[in-house]
């Protein structure tokens, strides 16, 4: 082939994109509104006739919002079957334990799975609803990435619809589903390309009973994705065009939905930036901060959001230097220029993140989330999983430390 | 619900998005880069063991790619059976004819379509796939829209492979298949949320055999695609946010594609570009230069690239005043800043699209296309499709006459 033409680029780009080069799976079916809960009925029925339902904690039970979508479900002559409900992130015992309750039911070509929660419980309903049809191990361990057996996921898995009722880890959109185990301690995925809920229904009206410290956290793991995946050594171009635009709704969005929860416009904004960093993350994965926030998961029971949040600060200022490009991009969405220069612009994108944190309370101090300086190598070695494998640029053990250290 | 705090937004969006209520369908499944039609026959066989393959002009036949696609198909235990070829954009009999083909293969379970080739060949595809299992009536125009008895695709179609070989109409990422007849005159979509590709794979170096001429009004329908419905009353934001970055590659990527045919980053950008901007018309429509286009294909028989390559400054001009902060945008991402107002943005951008239209040898005059004043009465009648609906502002028939009129 003849070489690039030196007409080519006549001006440096301002986004630059990723090389061309590249594989995008995403959820085949997306819907997306205020209230567009009520459409639940025909689009599971295009699924199956019998649903076997994961949700999240017990908020949509108390206020009737569990059993009004149950009622839509039946309605559209879909059996909803309530075989489970999670209030913590998924450990190795809930999906075993789940899967066997569906396997119980013998499932069917006509049956298939609604998650429906925060990323706990769609995690959980992406790992069931693989689980019982892949059946070489009754245990997940042997799935997932980097411990047990290494077996694959090689049948499809029951359909899954997911329903996202928190807006942050946009496990609605992804291939994978995270799972923890604290003895011995790791948090894995569970990945398959197979795994991508056919349908993804988001109601942002169902987060407006998120409370406010829930609201910052899972905000921040989503505004992290954005930004990770964004950077990532492994970023690709239409999850990037999709972080320019999920972050310049979320920096704004975050802080008025922490202030004011029932602000539609905020809770729109900010379902709708967790749905694009899910789909950025499958495609274009994430970098130190969640490296690190698994760790901080596993060894000291910090809530994932908060980790990510609390760690992303020390990723940006740890890649600034090999990312200026990118970072300046992020800032030429968020903050007002122009800008002297890339480097100028990155600074001030890494500026409007800090101030960010701070004004919606996300702590500085590993120390404030009870970490102590004798965790911290265990925590070096948590972090080594595939979030930080996409990160820009390598980090040794020995500079890990060192920054761990410095944030105690 | 709250009403928005008067905090928000803090800072005037540089890119506006569009209302947060949506739905977004999208291919599950997307394979990019310069070479990857290698990996054809294991991705194929993931859909079935007997491919139908619709081709597109000789081209790859004589230079022995088809022959070597099969191989690949061959090898991973698919069948390639090569129903159909088309040299032309796809009219109702060459559906029909295709079709009655492969209903007598008796398609079954294991059965798929493979589209190879421009938009003809991928629309001609999508549309026998449909067809193929919808067999109410065996003549496409009763389920056209507009035309015929309305009738509507209820059974998935056979599963459809995308593999295109220019970059334009993005028909490998989109919904409908578009239709002609000349007697009577019409150019009508067979459409519907099912017959989304399941896989599309994108080769660009399979474009780099394509003339200069087809380069450019293909690549100009590619660009017409991304501006229109960035625009479109039916503007989405997840397209919005891919036609910011297919613009921003495509705006330079495209005279350098005419100039130099193997230049490979202005192929791979132009091939990306086009598959966005079939993502961003299946969920955001078009407007007033594709509604025209339709009328000049069947009125006036012109190629339908070339067609909204002619009516693109036009259609901008009619539409600036109302999309001031749209176009701006636009502009931000392909012209060098900074701009005084989005109104001056604005202007930048249309002059761009002006300055780009006349460096690849569009002409402005739709009399060099062969169009005769007579024949407008006949061109407004027939601009009033679906593509026309999206279109940001009513233009009454008076005044597309006038800008018709305007343009001879």
């Amino acid at each position: 082939m003849a070489a690039m033409s030196a007409a080519m680029p006549e001006i440096e780009p301002t986004f630059p994109v990723p090389p061309l080069n590249y594989d995008f799976l995403a959820p085949p079916r997306i819907v997306f509104g205020w209230g567009r809960r009520a459409e639940l009925g025909p689009l599971a029925a295009t699924l199956g006739s019998r649903a076997f339902v994961v949700s999240g904690s017990r908020t949509l039970e108390k206020n009737g919002a569990l059993a009004d979508l149950f009622q839509l479900l039946q309605a559209a002559g879909v059996e909803p079957l309530h075989v489970g409900a999670i209030s913590h992130e998924p450990e190795v015992g809930d999906v075993d334990r789940l899967t066997a309750t569906i396997v119980a039911h013998q499932p069917a070509n006509d049956d298939f799975v609604i998650g429906l929660g925060g990323g706990s419980a769609i995690d959980l309903a992406k790992a069931v609803a693989a689980m019982a049809t892949n059946r070489e191990s009754t245990c997940v361990v042997d799935y997932l990435e980097g411990v047990g057996r290494g077996l694959k996921i090689v049948h499809s898995p029951l359909p899954l619809l997911a329903l996202p009722t928190t807006a942050g880890t946009g496990s609605e959109a992804t291939k994978n589903a995270v799972i923890s185990s604290y003895d011995p301690p790791f948090k894995k995925s569970l990945r398959s390309d197979l795994m991508v809920p056919r349908i993804v229904l988001v109601d942002p009206e169902l987060s407006i009973s998120v409370p406010a410290d829930v609201t910052a956290h899972t905000g921040m793991d989503a505004i992290t994705q954005l930004i990770e995946s964004c950077i990532s050594r492994r970023a690709k171009p239409i999850p990037r065009a999709m972080c320019l635009q999920g972050l310049q709704l979320a920096i704004t969005a975050l802080a008025e939905a922490v202030r004011n929860p029932s602000c539609r416009s905020a809770r729109e904004a900010m379902a709708h930036a967790a749905l694009l960093s899910g789909m950025a993350l499958a495609n274009s994965g994430l970098g130190l901060a969640h490296g690190v926030a698994a760790a901080l998961g596993v060894e000291c029971r910090v809530p994932h959001g908060l980790a990510c949040a609390v760690m992303l600060p020390t990723a940006l200022h740890v890649n600034r230097a090999g990312c200026a490009a990118e970072l300046a991009s992020l800032a030429r969405v968020v903050c007002p220029g122009p800008f002297s220069s890339d480097a100028a612009a990155a600074d001030a994108f890494i500026e409007r993140i800090e101030s960010l944190a701070t004004e919606i309370g996300i702590p500085k101090r590993l120390s404030t989330l009870g970490v102590r300086q004798n965790q911290i190598p265990a925590i070096v070695t948590g972090s080594r999983g595939n979030s930080m494998s996409g990160n820009p640029r390598d980090v040794s053990d020995e500079e890990l430390s060192e920054l761990l250290e410095a944030m105690l």
